[in-house]
């Protein structure tokens, strides 16, 4: 695959703006991207040069695989994912299609799933392509782009610690999804998976394009705010204002200190509400509602952001994103939004991303038609 | 795999006696052979000559491959296995190995699982080999000869009835055999797989050979004594005390009634117990301990026969096996046992099959050392 026009190379002094950037679009989900960041070092010191690809350049005849951990992000923390075991599943890919493979794409572009994918193409020799399947994270396989524009997931290759694997073929996403939760118990509660074969022209209709340009620039943006001792939230909100590319606009909801937090682990999932109250207004409280990523925020019978916009909560002082994992009662916090690429904001990506998909009663209203310009 | 000396033909005529010998072979478990027979009856109609394989005519190199249905027994009675599906898992795992399949072997010989394969094999235009993997049913695909001779039951494919798919690949039994449990779950409670591909020589090597004659002998001992109005118990001990071929030895323990059956389902195993008292003195127990198969069986304090030799239920006027499942409160039983053939009598095959694998608390005594000849 020559695709030297259409890419650029990342290198260890990114890694920062990165992570801080698959953080942000990890919407509370995803999982810590500590994790990911120290495997990527890792990697970064052995290979300090990684080709990402715009998906542009891409031919059409390139394959492609997704590639990420999966299952309950509190086992991805205690057991390090295995780097080798995703090579090993990239083996298997090539063995059973017979065809190389010549790009990895990212399957989430927040979390731990944002940086393990690179940290493998650095170990596999293989170049990333500046996409993925989500945009941010969310909860289950099914709600990727490539899923809604009706490419499977299959054959779906999960590996363990041990290079044991389990491969899942299905004509039918959902189905794929409820089977791997299934067995990823019976693995240890996380596996490292390859799935969703894609052309490079099945990439280019189906890819949500530029994320990892995306998490770049989010974190670029802090990081230069902070060296010049200026507000972070502020400088993201007018850089999404600001410019032409996706996504295109961002606004802050709200600032206060968490004032409940009530989470419960439902299978693989995160379940339950926040709420932060106004710090001199206790009666001021907005809330958010949780299926492993923040889903919805509410202030008094108002809704500020829903689902898919990416809805973050980040420390009030750092500007570092929290997963809710990790936010703790009285916790200084503002909650800041970012509108969802377009390609998640179409009917049938609403269908299956939407507010009503996670079992909210209500309709999408975009981001920008709930704040001011 | 030219093997025609070596070989005999199955024809519709045989399969009452056939699905009889599955019965008894069933020790209590391996699900109701009633089904098995059906599918089986139903191939037989477009294709009625079955070519069944003497191991010791099968090539070194030749490429066989075990099949059987995989999960709950009682979700197996209310969805008829699907041969199609069985044809589909054949030709994945030819896909995968690059290598064509030349026969099939039943992955156990009692129960449903030993007509299945048969009907596969019918519907695929394969041969099978006169063997399986048990010599008899059991609960875990771990239990399986080859398993005991260090064969991998890897890469096993669990197909559903809508040619979906699941491969799992390890390198340890157990595992591969808590992973399928899992998924199994998910895919609705059973499946039908294909798994443990063998050379010829594997086979040789571990096999339990010749357990479908077998089959047909316990059944055309039962239905030419029935014919004959002599006792059917009577003429199966008699038939292997006095024939040389394993198994070697039988005995009639028990006649009674049942007067107790408590029987848990606990995930895909009944575990329990069964209760049979002789029908004039109440106080003349035997007790029968179950996990899916008829474990153990005391009278008293004395041990009358213990797994891996075949304990089985049947009825006491028709000499019908019955198992657990529909064996009923105030039924007139009685209990006989077989001998394990003797690659299960080993202690490296006792370690796995023998009691205390099953948690009981005795040392495995051979049926004909607790029994006058």
């Amino acid at each position: 695959m020559n695709t030297e026009t259409g890419q650029f190379i990342l290198r260890p002094g990114d890694i920062d703006a990165l992570v801080y950037g698959a953080s942000f679009l990890g919407s509370g989900g995803g999982g810590d991207p500590y994790i990911g960041r120290l495997i990527l070092m890792r990697e970064m010191e052995a290979a300090p040069a990684l080709p990402v690809i715009d998906p542009a350049a891409v031919p059409d005849d390139a394959n492609i695989i997704g590639i990420g951990a999966v299952g309950a992000p509190s086992v991805l923390i205690e057991r390090l994912p295995n780097v080798d075991s995703f090579v090993y599943a990239l083996k298997r890919v090539e063995q059973h299609s017979g065809k190389k493979i010549d790009a990895i794409i990212p399957i989430e572009a927040g979390g731990i799933n944002a940086t393990l994918p690179l940290a493998v193409a650095l170990r596999a020799g293989l170049p990333v392509i500046d996409a993925d399947g989500m945009g941010r994270a969310f909860p289950e396989t099914q709600m990727m782009t490539f899923s809604i524009n009706g490419y499977l997931a299959s054959p779906l290759y999960l590996v363990d610690d041990h290079g044991d694997c389990t491969i899942v073929e299905t004509k039918d996403n959902a189905k794929t999804d409820r089977w791997i939760r299934s067995v990823i118990d019976a693995m240890g509660g996380a596996a490292m998976a390859a799935a969703y074969p894609l052309t490079g022209k099945m990439l280019k209709a189906a890819a949500v394009r530029n994320t990892i340009s995306t998490q770049l620039n989010i974190g670029r943006t802090v990081y230069a705010a902070r060296h010049k001792k200026r507000d972070p939230v502020k400088a993201l909100v007018r850089h999404f204002r600001d410019h032409g590319t996706e996504p295109r606009f961002a606004a802050s909801l709200f600032t206060g200190k968490v004032s409940d937090r009530n989470i419960k682990i439902d299978g693989a999932f995160n379940i339950g509400r926040l709420r932060i109250s106004d710090m001199r207004n206790p009666d001021d409280v907005c809330r958010i509602a949780v299926k492993n990523e923040n889903l919805i925020v509410r202030q008094g019978g108002k809704v500020l952001a829903v689902v898919p916009d990416i809805i973050t909560v980040v420390d009030a002082d750092s500007a570092d994103p929290i997963t809710t994992e990790n936010l703790k009662f009285g916790q200084r916090v503002k909650v800041i939004a970012l509108a969802a690429p377009d390609v998640l904001r179409t009917p049938k990506a609403l269908a299956v991303v939407g507010p009503r998909a996670f079992k909210l009663k209500c309709d999408y209203t975009q981001l920008e038609d709930l704040h001011d310009r």
